[in-house]
């Protein structure tokens, strides 16, 4: 197994925390997004989406979209869990990754493709769009804020894939969409000085 | 066990098919999302994100989420199988579902929400920017269309939830978002053909 990894994009990050936390050790090879190396015909062969990360499996074959391959490695290495240990754990913990994913991943990302220097010329920018999508994030923070409450983390008692997505996406948010964790968002800063203290989130 | 539901919308459409394919008999409640009927502070109580579809279990508690719900029948009801039978095949349907969903499916709601009449006052539209969501979701269409090639099914040879997000998303693209289907992309029209005539594509 080898993983297709861009350390700088945030989807590659929520599966290097994955495997950091299962313990795993499988190569990482980087392939630069910035400069298309992610859309070769090469490795457009491995992934016709073309987006990273990318799990390549013993026999050739290959895994793309970050859940799906974390799905995989669950399935191989159950311990320890990150996705659920029955059906209802199960849906639960999918709920709260789709909600922090559609949610504040998906508006920071969009606040920082429309208004971002590094998108010039890679997409139309359309700033004031942007804008309302960096409005819709910070909108999600104090949401979130208000969903963790006294829980330790999102999903629950224990830390899961739902605490990955988060935390990847307010640490890209912060870093590269201009957000603001604001102090007064108690329980969200305690959530993510717990998350931040992991070993996994230096992966 | 109810499913909350809104019959106008794509997401829960999604649930309906899923329900349909597995010929499960679970009763519907309707809620206007357009009169915000969604958003009442019974419904927030129910899902604080606010969305439909939305499962209530015989406990009295909530699942939210399309695939969510989806997976969490999928393990009381195994049968017809929609999400894999293994761990490779079900990250392999995993895959293809978020492609669709991620994609196409968001790049059709993005051209509707910020073009159409309905969204008029509900959020600050851009119709700029949704000209250049419709064009990717147009490009999705015709990535689709080769990606699908000679099989059966987007995920492979039998019908998953992959087919069904995106049967949603091309209803949908085509009824709601301006999206046409071009007869010249012929595996994407043998294919919607193949799915539209299953009794679940009436739900």
């Amino acid at each position: 197994m080898k993983i297709y990894d861009f350390t700088l994009a945030p989807n590659p990050r929520r599966l290097r925390i994955f495997v950091a936390e299962k313990g795993l050790k499988i190569p990482y090879e980087q392939v630069d997004i910035f400069t298309g190396k992610n859309r070769t015909p090469e490795m457009l062969a491995k992934n016709p989406a073309g987006g990273l990360p990318l799990l390549e499996l013993d026999d050739g074959s290959h895994l793309a979209e970050s859940v799906a391959i974390c799905r995989y490695l669950e399935a191989l290495h159950p311990e320890p869990n990150l996705m659920g240990k029955d059906s209802r754990e199960q849906a639960v913990i999918e709920m709260w990754n789709r909600r922090i994913e559609l949610g504040l991943f998906a508006a920071a990302g969009r606040a920082f493709q429309h208004t971002n220097e590094l998108f010039k010329g890679r997409l139309k920018q359309f700033p004031e769009y942007g804008a309302t999508q960096h409005e819709a994030a910070t909108q999600q923070l104090q949401w979130l804020d208000e969903q963790i409450g006294n829980k330790p983390f999102i999903a629950g008692d224990r830390f899961t894939i739902a605490d990955i997505t988060a935390e990847v996406a307010v640490d890209f948010g912060t870093q590269m969409a201009g957000l603001k964790l604001d102090p007064a968002l108690k329980n969200l800063a305690r959530w993510h000085k717990a998350v931040s203290s992991r070993p996994s989130a230096k992966a």
